[in-house]
């Protein structure tokens, strides 16, 4: 039995096994477990980064924690997966010295948890938390993200998707926000270019190494991305993108932001994953409306429909639900300023159903305004403090004054 | 004192007074009192409408009415609005005959409260129920709006309100729904169009007299509305409309169906306060989505957003809302039938994380499907079962059948 070992990982080098052997056990283990494998996501919380990296490298792990996985999974499956999951560990084995050289050649960084960059938040992702990250960019990733919101939605999206996503991110970065997306073409993308627009950083979070560029028509945008923001990565530099990545490094982009605005998605998107990431980490989760006649928001409307996701429609509402309680509220939407726009809702709707000309009963104002007569006189009485209306013989009139 | 007689008026005609005398004052109160006014109201459900009208046209009040009547406004206003109203209503007295002769004459009937083509939805309305409706058209009222929807909307509509309303209207008339509206331009005026179009009775509620067109340029809509559906009117023949009146007017088209649709409105729009008159009236509110660029759908996203109204994208959701439960249940949303519909939630995110080409492991697919290991090994036992999937020595893979 080996002596247990709880998340030396983290603790500062000083105390423990040097720094530099935890960032290079870490490089390895992206290598030999898939991203986000939460058995590997639980081997290292139990016994640290180096010694996992030493058990996957030989393929043998300590007895108890077999133990623990075996009773996670139904007996039919026991021994089988978990042994395969071992070996395909082991194979995959390479020096992961030449790996981080190769990535600081190409110019990126690699994060390891417990660094100054290495955004906490990704701790809520639990076992299946990234091993390490690749960074490519001038931003610093945590800083950038403190107050951070992901813009996803789908690839084939409309004028009307890119560029909502587009003015959405850039009154965002005005706003002090740093908005989070996955490089994709569509609303990612436009999402991206309109932070970049409002001289605001922008996290790229990729399905691919950090050196790779996908889809290869969006190398100025991630070289502007890296000039202004960050590139994101977990996987070893060269890799590309499959399907199955998309769908993990979502979690990702859902868990860096304190919440994820879908601008357009078909009723199945990659973009739902994003949505049911963040549902699943407890983060605010938006969609924004569209066209009915649109397919690519009727996923959105879904969520909305659903009650899964807030319906928003402006960056104001965006930013109240995510911002700091209380320093954020969103102003309600409303038309063209007018003077009785400090009224309260019930005293509005008396004022508005007082007729243009001539003057009505306060019954048939009551009615009208769909308030009981107590109510209407009540209202009416401060309207006429207030200047707004007048009494006279024939009922409730506008003052001349507040006609226009 | 007079002696006590309650809802006299509702009595079948052997039992009391004549019919053709409560019809009678019926006419000649919609004269005397504005439509709805709940003071009138009480009066009739207290007095029945003949004494109602008698009282009304002498200018006295039985004094334990009044001395209720007096309870319900603030002391302060105690004395002068009842007065004034009552004075009002004896001045506006005018021969019943004569305008129950002209309406008969321009082709309407007028119906009251217990008359086979009363629609009893409208007790809801309780002291602000119509007195009577003048009808003008082949359908019968009280059969159309059994089933019914009210589709209503900005008349500054776009031409994406005013498809989707003629669209939404058509389609619901082709299941057999009535569209109730108000015959305004824009969302009001497609709505009925739509119905038309579908071939189903549609019931334009009037703010003005049954025999008068306004707007003028839809006098050839309301011909076909009375070839095809039916006109309606709570004012004397010839009366034309005025602010108020809409307002008044918006509570019947609120009250007659089972569920009000908002198509497109702005932040302040006629059409919020029949939305406010649905929900006062425990109808079902709902909202279209729209382009949030687009200033006539702000109304309708501020419902949603507020939790005031359902998003509905489709007939099959309205009607899902408002129809029989069990009955009518919406089809979720979906893209193109895939051989996978069928499968659950959980399951059908589990195989659409495995690889295209190639294998996974199930710890790979259960952090991109968002599930964990145990959920992810029983959905893929289950797509295993179903022939979706097969385990090889490096994963789970899509079995050939099925990959395209």
């Amino acid at each position: 039995m080996r002596p247990d070992k709880t998340t030396e990982q983290e603790k500062p080098a000083a105390e423990g096994l040097p720094r530099e052997e935890e960032r290079l056990s870490r490089v390895a283990l992206m290598r030999m477990a898939e991203a986000g494998d939460p058995v590997m996501g639980r081997l290292i919380a139990e016994h640290g980064a180096v010694r996992a990296c030493v058990n996957a490298r030989r393929g043998v792990l300590p007895p108890e924690f077999v133990e623990r996985e075996r009773e996670r999974v139904p007996a039919s499956r026991r021994g089988t997966d978990l042994d395969r999951l071992v070996t395909s560990w082991a194979a995959r084995y390479a020096d992961p010295a030449a790996d981080l050289a190769r990535g600081r050649e190409g110019g990126s960084r690699f994060v390891i948890p417990g660094d100054p960059e290495w955004p906490t938040q990704l701790d809520d992702l639990g076992d299946t938390r990234p091993f390490g990250l690749w960074l490519h960019g001038r931003a610093n990733l945590r800083l950038s993200c403190l107050r951070s919101v992901s813009i996803v939605g789908a690839r084939a999206a409309t004028p009307y998707g890119t560029t909502v996503a587009a003015e959405m991110a850039s009154s965002l970065g005005d706003r002090g926000w740093c908005v989070v997306s996955g490089g994709a073409y569509g609303i990612d993308g436009a999402a991206h270019r309109g932070a970049l627009a409002a001289g605001a950083p922008t996290v790229a979070v990729l399905a691919c190494g950090s050196d790779v560029c996908y889809p290869t028509a969006h190398e100025d945008l991630f070289r502007a991305v890296r000039a202004q923001g960050v590139v994101v990565s977990e996987w070893t530099p060269g890799s590309h993108p499959t399907r199955l990545r998309f769908l993990v490094r979502n979690r990702v982009i859902a868990a860096l932001s304190r919440g994820t605005v879908v601008v357009q998605a078909a009723v199945r998107s990659g973009a739902l994953n994003t949505a049911t990431h963040a549902s699943g980490l407890n983060r605010h989760l938006m969609a924004v409306p569209g066209p009915i006649t649109t397919e690519v928001s009727a996923g959105c409307h879904a969520l909305i429909r659903e009650g899964k996701a807030v319906c928003v429609t402006a960056v104001d509402e965006i930013i109240e639900l995510v911002g700091a309680i209380g320093d954020d509220l969103a102003p309600p939407r409303k038309g063209p300023p007018r003077p009785h726009d400090a009224l309260n809702d019930e005293t509005r709707r008396v004022l508005e159903a007082i007729p243009a000309r001539g003057s009505a009963g306060p019954a048939a104002i009551a009615v009208a305004a769909g308030v009981d007569l107590a109510t209407a006189l009540a209202c009416l009485g401060g309207l006429a403090a207030a200047g707004f209306v007048a009494s006279g013989e024939r009922g409730w009139r506008l003052s001349g004054a507040r006609r226009g």
